[in-house]
């Protein structure tokens, strides 16, 4: 293990926190509220990252297994620094409160422990905002793609990239990994400049535009009302959940069309499932709730949105649907576990994954009737490899252990309802926001115990990394030399 | 396809069915009450059974494809026909009532549509008891099991046990295939009737003890008495629930022990992780129910009880679970996905299945750490095949689907809430019986519509075929030329 280098990393990521923590600062100035303490806190964390980042290591070489553990370890230290500031405001009282806050923001979850978020600060508001546009498209990515580029040789650092990035593969865009990181974050602002746009046009002001894109852009969450979207105007709720719908795509295809490779953006299966299955969603939804709302254009916005919003697992809400019929809840469920599109910021299993274990699973139902065939697995027209195929499977089946010994850890503790239970590791292991039951959109996390709340932050960062990097980190045998 | 040969063991089958349907008729004259439909129906059966089986036919080749179909089509046939005498004696009025209750029997589920049990004739409850103890062990291996010597070539008839028979791999345990089913019978029967001679032991009376020594033998769960078998001793409840675990053990260790070979049955991982789930939940449920009881040995009861009959997919019942703490609820729900071994008459998933997944699971993300160490996935210290672990997957891959399918489908038709949904699928495609909230142990299946008992009986035929049979005889491609 490459101590020093992991060090120097977390050094960097530090730096790139305190960096971020300047926004609220000056937003803290703007509005005339108490900026001191964030301001501290960015300075001290910039001067922490300067002393650990004071000497490049001379050895930068950087293992698979260095870059699981880097990646976890930078998630958990950037996560209890990032709580530090809702304790220094005064605004929370528990640590395990602040940190809930925190991590269900880096990793775009947007579960909240606040009952009244209009009762926080505007440099708040925008900390939890911006944690989630930060955490969205992953801070690693963020120092990769500021990286000067005599300071990297590309393949070192591929590692971290890929324990970041959510999918069961990383597609490079451009051949050099740095190049790579720059223009995904370049789409990622762009888009998210061009929903604040849109916002301000719709009669949002600066900061309610500029948190809600943030939150949006991440697929996170997390609202400044008491209210999420429920008491903005229809435009806004169109607009915000158009915007979820295209921030739960793949990168690639925005780049590809970008490049001018149109024909071959629309060709992505994955693309067409995500757009298909949202599409169903919307219907049966719609048909379902037909009776609680007036009028067709009412039903259908809510559907939309609470469809755009739930698959992308965003989390934004403008209706309680613990109130809608068991069928609508059921296909909400069913949507957190799907989530979006690989390469992207939002969380669940990924449409992209579902789609792989479909396929794999039809050809080997047809090896029981032809045994002696050989089929491939094909993803847009290319063989899939027979390791991306295992990894997968593996994922799911690691995935579906993590979420059964969680929820009956939470419901031994909270002897919460099933439902409760149930939901609340749902909506925490795909990164979604609300839930059923006690933990619907009307409701908060506030009512958990601490022991609940940890587990709920280990579960979110599992599944915002993809549940290695973490298992990795924790596993002694990662440590053996 | 061999359509003549699919006729010939139709035929088989059919005559199988008559055989045993002569059963109830006896029990009906011994009683006193109305054998004829029994008798007659039983002389019908018989007959078609000779008019379908008296040419043989001279291809007696069975290909994959056509072992998957014949079993698949037996089933649906066995259930359709052996609904007939519940609607023949008056008892029920509704096809689709008698179609649910012997599908629940054949399939071994034990979930009733029957209120008032203890109403039924001595007749109806031998063939509900005697339907789950052919279905337990499988109709087609009984005809391997009966059929002369000089009739077979054992290749040929392969793979009709292996789609038969529960569990990822089909052990031979001798060589010639006939001689395995009716080794399997041999243990089967032989293990039955030392459960009837417990329960005579134990003051029931030869019904009583024949009945539910059937039940118990299938894992099926049938009982004669409304309240299942919450009014029997606990001497009574003892020896079934040990039963039902005895039952749940692959058939092979029973063998291996009877022949000698102690050692080599002790190593068998599967059978230890059986014990130790089996314990564990059991620990667990006793400390949580513990303030419901009035003493230590009234709570192990009830907790070994209730996890022997849901972990091995029986169903029977001595304390309606649905009103004991959350997490016992949870545990046991997670015991009916988990099922009982491979190689036995349980469902479920089975312990074996999941050992094999989360080995695999475990390997995988070895690579991760070290992609260049090439590991097997060893269980009982020899290798997997590779196509057994990829079957797997793709198993646990449709078996959601078609649970997920299943389960929005039925709260769609009949808006019940979610825990009845989610617990009625889980019960009916694991084989269990009872599930939780609306359809509880003191509950029954009676209030569901015709089209959820239609659809609740294709889950449990393919849960009991595990599946890929029930797929292939209704998939277009597998009837192309």
């Amino acid at each position: 293990m490459n101590y020093r280098m992991v060090l120097y990393i977390l050094g960097k990521v530090i730096g790139v926190e305190g960096f971020f923590l300047l926004a609220p600062a000056v937003c803290g100035i703007i509005y005339g509220q108490s900026f001191l303490p964030y301001f501290l806190w960015a300075a001290s964390l910039c001067a922490i990252s300067l002393l650990l980042c004071f000497k490049k290591p001379q050895q930068t070489e950087i293992h698979s297994r260095d870059g699981f553990i880097s990646v976890a370890l930078c998630w958990i230290v950037l996560s209890l620094l990032g709580a530090v500031p809702f304790l220094l405001t005064g605004e929370m009282n528990s640590f395990f409160d602040a940190f809930f806050e925190i991590v269900s923001g880096f990793t775009t979850t947007g579960a909240s422990v606040v009952a009244n978020v209009e009762g926080l600060s505007h440099a708040s508001l925008l900390w939890r905002s911006l944690s989630q546009w930060l955490g969205g498209m992953g801070v690693l990515v963020f120092v990769l793609a500021v990286m000067p580029k005599a300071d990297m040789k590309n393949a070192r650092y591929m590692h971290l990239m890929r324990a970041e990035v959510p999918g069961p593969t990383v597609d490079k865009l451009v051949p050099k990994i740095a190049h790579t990181a720059r223009v995904m974050y370049g789409i990622y602002l762009g888009l998210t400049v061009v929903e604040v746009v849109f916002l301000l046009f719709g009669g949002m002001d600066v900061f309610e535009a500029l948190t809600h894109s943030f939150s949006t852009a991440s697929t996170g969450g997390f609202g400044i009302k008491n209210t999420s979207i429920g008491g903005y105007s229809p435009y806004i709720q169109y607009v915000i959940a158009t915007f979820m719908l295209l921030f739960g795509i793949n990168l690639n295809i925005f780049y590809l069309l970008l490049t001018g490779h149109i024909f071959k953006a629309l060709k992505s299966e994955e693309f067409w499932w995500y757009i298909g299955i949202a599409a169903t969603a919307v219907v049966v939804i719609m048909l379902s709730i037909f009776g609680q709302y007036n009028g067709t254009e009412g039903a259908f916005r809510a559907a939309y949105f609470q469809v755009a919003s739930i698959m992308t697992t965003s989390g934004f809400s403008t209706a309680d649907f613990t109130k809608w019929p068991v069928l609508a809840q059921a296909m909400l469920v069913l949507l957190m576990f799907i989530g979006g599109s690989t390469g992207c910021t939002a969380g669940g299993i990924k449409v992209g994954r579902v789609l792989l274990l479909g396929k794999n699973a039809k050809r080997e139902a047809g090896y029981l009737l032809h045994p002696n065939l050989v089929r491939s697995v094909k993803v847009d027209g290319r063989s899939v490899a027979a390791e991306t195929i295992r990894g997968t499977t593996s994922f799911i089946i690691v995935y579906i252990i993590i979420f059964v010994i969680s929820t009956l850890l939470l419901i031994a503790v909270e002897s919460c309802d099933l439902v409760t239970g149930f939901t609340t590791v749902t909506t925490a292991i795909n990164n979604v926001g609300p839930g059923l039951a006690a933990v619907g959109p009307a409701s908060n996390f506030a009512h958990f115990t601490d022991f609940s709340k940890l587990l709920l932050c280990a579960v979110m960062l599992i599944g915002r990394l993809e549940i290695f990097p973490i298992l990795i980190l924790f596993s002694p045998s990662s440590w053996r030399r």
